[in-house]
């Protein structure tokens, strides 16, 4: 390894104090503990660090977009030369294997690589002005701009299930330093060296483009405490989770009990339900069984948008696809989840939905692993039930976080749009069907669209297009703020707010608001769109 | 009149039930009642209306652009054609003078009209759409479009000092109706009568427009009871308030602690300080002193933006000031309160500052009014601290909702950014400041910018803009959320969230998505910003 692993916070520029307690990372394929021992930062240095951020955004959000695009830049480039070690390291912490280590690399670094193009162009600031009209009756016009700043220092939290993309360097990191905001992130105990190879590329980025120190930190240590006391404290301005929803919640709680309550853009849980109209699965059933297997497998299950539930009207058909999909599933190998913490919840639900028999709950499979001897192996589990057993049964309405699916049966419309509304927010919806299917069932498309973040026709959710126009939110519980996405260029919304600038003086305007238009931006002037100057 | 006031809440196609109870406006002016008696809703009905607004939404939200601006036009011209009945009614119920009446009257039809064209020409809903790439290595790219939606119904609380522009037919009405989302307003207990006046032409505009029954409703009865209770129901999804702090965070813990929490935008508290810079103070401290007094007693005070702070250099310039703004103050005859409330609040917060003399407290002019015998009469006030004394003083830090301002003197630049810093978030920041100015004080804009939602050079933030650069919001405790705008066509992004389609038959697509562009729309295809077809 090129990267010299330490065990201790990345904090430039500010000696912090670390606690006698000590954790190391598990390998989930054999649950040995790995090297090195991680040191968990001591509670009294989350004010030095927060003060640290706050100090870091005065001078960091006034630089421009084209030198905040070389730092993140310089930050991709770092992590693509650290892919080697990240193959050598990151499978023993996640039980992740090597393609899946080299393809999140890549798109982490083309995340951040995106919001550097972004950036360096710059109309995202979403520029507007309204010129004066000192003649105007009854009242004269005053000179009216606004452009998006950033809001301050964001917490961020990892992910377990996306060490990279999700994590120290992920979207949330990108679109954070990309709008201005400096970033404090919290690691997740699941894979800490990882984040600390990441953390260090990310150190040496802030280095070699001279950003102030405190515009990244990467802190070890329980997120009950010391996580919490970060969305506490009053120089934090923004929370970003990705999680269960028990901690998202917990956050969402803390950060609205300050004294000035903050925005938290936690993604909590999803059951993604895909919809196979009666058409479709007629002449596509066969294939829409191979390819929901592969994406209900995908990752070991582990996925925000692993199809949780599917729907599919009762008859010769659906038993066929059960009996293919049952199939494919038993045969599939037993995996490792990525902590012995998921694997439990697995199993817990697994087991739980095999005991509902009596009520209703049709198990074609289920094979939870053996938690006692293999503390992170899991396998795959098929239910099935009708519509109105899913309608009575809350358990049904959770998420299995693994490879584990539930069929559900519907007789006609009234119930699949029954059950369809009774779905609580989730990240995605699929509909697999024909045109005519479409035709013949006219509300199905408006029912599950006001209940997604985004709505896929044919496909399955797992499988996110980092894009322009990707929305990966949806409404309350699949996130806590379904007016945002955590994937795509939209997410550096997340970190900012609208400032107004009345009759300012061209010389102290933000370079995006100067009569000139210095920086060549599409902006909005008297209700029309240009790059000319005033 | 042309208008019957009936004294009942406004509700389409649905048989309500009303309590008991009545209540009655008051005449600020004489403490009289006046007709009619008002019937509250029924806590009972809450659920029906709530329901009645959300069958709405899926037939509302489907009308095109073009019809919605129909819609929102005919609200204005009913609103203007009401003109002559608000200049007999309205001034009876808020002691507010016939030409406020007319001038608030058209900056809400013009409101709407705004709102009326920026959805007639759409571009607004952000339609961003990635083509597929189904050679792309690794991975095919999938289609990808997102465009905004509507969220669902709002309900939308009257403000007592805009009984216009920001009750039932004001800012948050006019957006959340514009971005497709049905409405429910709860009327101020203060101008019942004026908020059916506005209701009934809001509704004639709904049957004559043929808009769904349920796009709208007027709710009359205690908020604690019935605004509460609409705020929990799970049909709705949104909250817009303008009102006192006590109100706002009620209804923030109330939407919070819903089994699917929902955004509020309540608009609470600001002080609006204003920064005089040396330079400016002696240059031209005779006219701002004289405009600070018209910005200051402008509708006796109970503005957002009304400027309670007033920062200057300590010297003779200050001594001059300060009696010439004394003097214009204590000239300056008594006026009526909007209502008993608004006035003894104000008459409290007043004689808690003249209390604090010993604290250090100057107060230059002290006239709260005599509430024994005339419950809604008030008069000016004028205080003075030095930095000192108004960082250690929280009373000075609160809102008094009246012709009161304070003064603040520093003696240096390090004193006068330790004031700007110990702000709470505010909905403006004013700078009264020569070239010079700020040449010598370089960190007085960044300091100020980061706690106010609109900063102005010069002027006063009494009046605002209503465009599509303004911003009024700001940070908490000003507003509770200070991502948003409650003014001006951005105010439109609270209604809605980004909605995702991937890989959708243009037939089920939202007409802003489709390939041939047929709403002729500014989008954003493959990173470029086009209006031209797929």
């Amino acid at each position: 390894m090129k990267t010299q692993i330490k065990g201790h916070s990345l904090v430039s520029g500010l000696t912090i104090q670390e606690s006698d307690t000590t954790f190391h990372a598990i390998n989930p394929a054999n649950d040995q503990a790995l090297k090195p021992e991680y040191h968990q930062l001591n509670a009294a240095s989350v004010e030095a660090i927060a003060t640290h951020a706050q100090a870091a955004f005065s001078d960091y959000n006034q630089r421009s977009g084209a030198e905040r695009a070389a730092f993140l830049r310089q930050i991709a480039d770092n992590i693509h030369a650290a892919v080697e070690d990240l193959v050598e390291y990151m499978p023993a912490e996640t039980a992740l294997p090597e393609p899946r280590v080299r393809g999140e690399t890549e798109r982490t670094t083309g995340q951040l690589r995106l919001f550097a193009n972004l950036i360096e162009e710059g109309s995202w600031v979403d520029a507007r002005i309204e010129t004066a009209q000192p003649d105007r009756k009854p009242l004269p016009k005053p000179d009216v701009r606004s452009v998006l700043q950033p809001l301050g220092p964001v917490i961020v939290f990892c992910a377990s299930n996306f060490p990279l993309a999700f994590s120290v360097a992920g979207g949330d990191t990108a679109a954070a330093l990309a709008s201005g905001c400096p970033v404090i992130v919290k690691a997740h105990h699941s894979h800490p060296g990882t984040a600390e190879i990441v953390g260090q590329a990310v150190m040496a980025a802030v280095e070699s483009c001279q950003m102030p120190d405190g515009t990244f930190s990467l802190v070890y240590g329980p997120g009950q405490e010391i996580g919490t006391a970060l969305v506490k404290h009053p120089a934090i301005k923004v929370v970003g989770f990705t999680g269960s929803r028990a901690g998202g919640t917990a956050l969402m709680k803390a950060a609205f009990e300050r004294d000035e309550p903050i925005p938290v853009y936690a993604e909590m849980s999803s059951i993604n339900p895909v919809v196979i109209l009666p058409e479709a699965l007629e002449q596509n059933g066969e294939t829409i069984a191979t390819d929901l297997h592969k994406s209900v497998t995908l990752g070991l299950g582990q996925f925000c948008t692993n199809p949780g539930l599917v729907l599919l009207p009762a008859g010769k058909a659906a038993n066929r696809f059960a009996t293919q999909l049952k199939d494919a599933l038993a045969n599939t190998a037993d995996g490792h989840s990525l902590n012995a913490g998921i694997a439990e919840a697995y199993r817990s639900t697994v087991n739980q939905l095999a005991s509902l028999q009596d009520s209703g709950v049709t198990v074609h499979h289920a094979n939870p692993g053996d938690g006692n001897n293999h503390k992170c192996q899991v396998g795959t589990a098929l239910f099935e039930v009708n519509a109105p057993t899913f309608l009575n049964l809350n358990a049904l309405h959770q998420e299995a976080f693994g490879p584990s699916t539930t069929l559900i049966t519907y007789q006609n419309q009234d119930e699949l749009i029954q059950v369809v509304s009774a779905f609580e927010g989730q990240l995605t919806g699929t509909i697999h069907a024909t045109g005519q299917d479409l035709q013949n069932t006219p509300n199905i498309v408006a029912t599950l669209q006001e209940r997604v973040g985004r709505i896929l026709f044919g496909g399955f959710p797992t499988g996110v297009e980092v894009c322009h126009a990707m929305v990966h939110g949806g409404p309350y519980p699949s996130t806590s703020d379904g007016r945002s996405t955590s994937v795509g260029t939209m997410a550096i919304h997340r970190f900012v707010r609208a400032v107004c600038y009345q009759c300012a003086p061209d010389a102290v305007l933000p370079d995006a608001l100067k009569n000139t238009n210095p920086l060549n931006l599409s902006r909005l002037i008297n209700g029309q769109r240009t790059r000319d100057p005033i």
